[in-house]
């Protein structure tokens, strides 16, 4: 039995996120139904991260396990051949038995891409949020350094999901990208994990920093409040990227190899 | 009755094209019947070009005739609060009566975009032509000097479609635009018309001798045969953009504004 690590990308436009649905197309309903033709019975992948509807992602991460005489090497082209052109397979690998993407994921990077433009550009529009106001990024900058670091981030989940155990999350870096000649600005962000909705409301935050209504230092108070009601608006799915998986706590930032 | 002219962006995927059909969704279909629920009487709009399925636009441009109080200066935004979201209106203005996008166009610029990496981007595959063999973009460039100026473009029309009175046409400017950090080509090219599918004929040719499949010198050949089955492949539609539409001779290269 070989356990197999996908590393994946798709675009999140046509599908009701990553989880299996009974009747919705989802990512993980299309992976598994490929895999399931190609190895002749049914098969069940296990992701890193339950992406949202409209959710894009260039680094999902997924592992199954198989019997196959499929080598290694060419089992990222056959499952492409059998993907939706929405999804590709960017990285097939081998790893131990007891590897399982989920419980083994030591953090994630989500990019969060804005354009700023005075007026939605129509190629754009499933594929970043579209704000209008101007945005001060020093303000936004400032913001983001509250963020940074272990704090109890209830405040930042969705109301109604389900209150994990903990609502403590580490966020290693929180970065603004700017890059002012295309009107675009991505907000990168590396935590241990994220509650429902996290990144997009610390987004939908760091934007209502940037257009005024709200003061970089009132971030303190938000995180202090563990209020959902005191944070910004939850950012919409389709600026969110899943960019990266960590499966080896040293690739983090501040807890660099030696 | 005020004719109003219409600049126009699309994204092409989900539509059958440009032009009006019983069934399909198509850019005028959609436009009219906004037009017709915003005006309450049945509203038909003249376009420069019927872009086919898949083919993008930034620059279409289409006028229409209306009797109406809505002031020139709110008309794209009441338009554009009723067209679906991979329609937008770029900009309405008022043009003379006897004016017709159509008949009065005197140029147009096509756009078409390569992606030249070893495997296609998921974000990219609706809006790019993907090619993963190596182009020469010299050989390319040099094929392109070939096309430009006055000729009979009969090799670069599709079989079967309507031959018109002349297939002689004038390519003002054909460049190409490379930019190998985002291994991203673009092809750009403004003539006085194009016959059917000639840009992508044209994009087809230009790769098939950035391959090294034909000489960039047999492209004098091909013009001289007038023969389709000597000029090389039609790249597919995702790749192109109509640009710019030209209704002054004037703004076309080589024609400048004294």
């Amino acid at each position: 039995m070989k356990n197999i690590l996908l590393k994946i990308s798709y675009d999140g436009t046509e599908f009701c996120g990553w989880q299996r649905q009974p009747k919705d197309r989802t990512v993980q309903g299309e992976l598994e139904g490929s895999l399931s033709q190609l190895f002749g019975e049914p098969m069940q992948v296990s992701g890193t991260s339950r992406t949202d509807a409209g959710v894009h992602a260039h680094g999902q991460q997924a592992n199954f396990l198989v019997e196959t005489p499929i080598p290694l090497e060419r089992m990222k082209m056959v499952i492409n051949n059998r993907l939706p052109a929405d999804i590709r397979i960017r990285e097939a690998v081998e790893v131990p038995s007891d590897f399982h993407a989920r419980f083994s994921c030591k953090g994630k990077k989500y990019i969060y891409k804005v354009m700023n433009t005075e007026e939605v550009d129509v190629f754009d529009r499933n594929y970043s949020y579209h704000v209008s106001h101007t945005l001060n990024t020093d303000q936004m900058t400032e913001a983001a350094r509250w963020m940074e670091g272990r704090h109890d981030f209830k405040s930042f989940m969705a109301m109604g999901s389900n209150v994990p155990e903990s609502t403590e999350r580490t966020i290693y870096s929180l970065k603004l990208i700017s890059d002012p000649s295309k009107h675009c600005m991505e907000i990168h962000v590396i935590g241990d994990g994220f509650l429902y909705n996290m990144v997009r409301i610390i987004a939908g935050t760091l934007i209502d920093v940037g257009t005024g209504r709200m003061k970089p230092d009132h971030v303190k108070a938000i995180i202090e409040a563990k209020d959902r009601s005191k944070a910004g608006h939850t950012a919409p799915p389709q600026g969110l990227y899943l960019s990266e998986i960590y499966f080896d706590e040293r690739d983090l930032p501040g807890k660099e190899k030696k």
